[in-house]
């Protein structure tokens, strides 16, 4: 098995290193999870990244090939010590919905932005179906959170504009087959 | 009134769900900020962030309708633990400034990025227009910083790349007259 | 020397203020990595945002002017306390190669994203100089901690799609020379 490969991507197209190739169009699916601290007491965001990136593995291609590749999925989430949200609670608070919720309340707004980076050169499809995907384990996860207080979920994904590309890992080659 | 809206903004526009729609131009605002974490000893983010939210929610286009719906605006403020500014000190140090400011001193540089993501189909004039409300804002904030530390704030807006896009909130139906 | 300085960037180029100018292309260097947080526990990321700062600031152009200006070279460095990283450590713990790290085994992913956002126009050649001097200084640094455990490291280099740029700082004096 390889132990470790280095791939670079440039205008130019990929570049072959260390015996190892990493297809241009199946490389860089991140996930990067911003939200609003005060939910780390409501849910187990670690299990959401894990529910996550275990939906971007099953993401398939026109041609029923897997879109992203096992070992470059990675999902990192980050809850905000400060923040603020719409009006700050006082619609929320009016309106007087979630004053049984133990967590903030009817005013206290949470917020969770889910950006996904993918490579360049999938189909339109592909995309969509990658976001669909995401998108229904994102709102099964938060319907019990979404049942109970104000919050707001917003999942994006980016084709990044990137002029510069390297990897360096030694996690692709536990991944692929028939390597050495 | 509705309690949950999941808006999808594909390539083809927006999508009708749960009897409600979200224009495609009013959608995403949000504002990231990442700062240099020592930053947090010498004021309140959480005040900066609600500061900044309520100047989004002022800014108007060229009709005087609000740019920024208020159910989708959002501040998310991070100080970074680790980091590295510019020369790291010595030529703070060599000027000697600040050095009776208690938090760091003449070689502690600080630094603020602040991050607007728009969505895409507001005018030039509408961008720039929220972009100078928002600078002006930031630098009425740090003012008193800036008197007693060497700091660099940079406010960047970005019409997002987004491929994919999706909404899933019970926020906006706060804020939509007529919404039942 | 100036205290102080404000640029705004916008569509229509730089705008002189505070009788200080900054170049639309030298601006607006940053590096910000994102990284699995378990790394904390295994190498000073303050060290790699300093070695990764020092890199930028040698960088080059065709003519041999450094790049990224002193006083606008920011390096921020995230970690992730969520996370989940490709299959979750079952391929790692069956390959068994770092069953005697005593951080976290064999079948704990760690990844390390490093994202470069560089202002528009600078050349190809001076984007890939500056990605592969960045890179090179990540591999020497992550050299130790790739020979014990699984890792993934990605750098890329972005040119941000900015509609609004403005910048406030009293960093730049300090590394101009001449400036009153």
């Amino acid at each position: 098995m390889g132990l470790c490969q280095t791939t670079h991507v440039g205008p130019e197209g990929p570049t072959y290193k260390d015996g190892l190739y990493l297809d241009k169009d199946r490389t860089m699916p991140h996930l990067v999870i911003l939200y609003t601290g005060q939910l780390d007491a409501e849910m187990n965001m670690t299990t959401l990244c894990r529910q996550m990136a275990d939906a971007m593995l099953t993401v398939k291609d026109e041609e029923g090939k897997q879109v992203f590749p096992t070992g470059g999925t990675r999902v990192l989430a980050y809850p905000a010590p400060h923040y603020a949200v719409a009006d700050g609670g006082a619609a929320g608070q009016a309106a007087g919905l979630y004053d049984e919720n133990p967590h903030g309340g009817s005013g206290d707004y949470a917020f969770v932005y889910l950006n996904v980076r993918m490579g360049r050169g999938r189909t339109e499809a592909t995309q969509q179906r990658a976001g669909q995907t995401l998108v229904e384990v994102a709102k099964a996860f938060f319907a019990p959170v979404m049942a109970q207080r104000h919050i707001g979920i917003t999942l994006q994904i980016d084709v990044g504009p990137e002029v510069f590309d390297a990897k360096h890992s030694n996690l692709h080659p536990l991944f692929q087959k028939g390597a050495v």
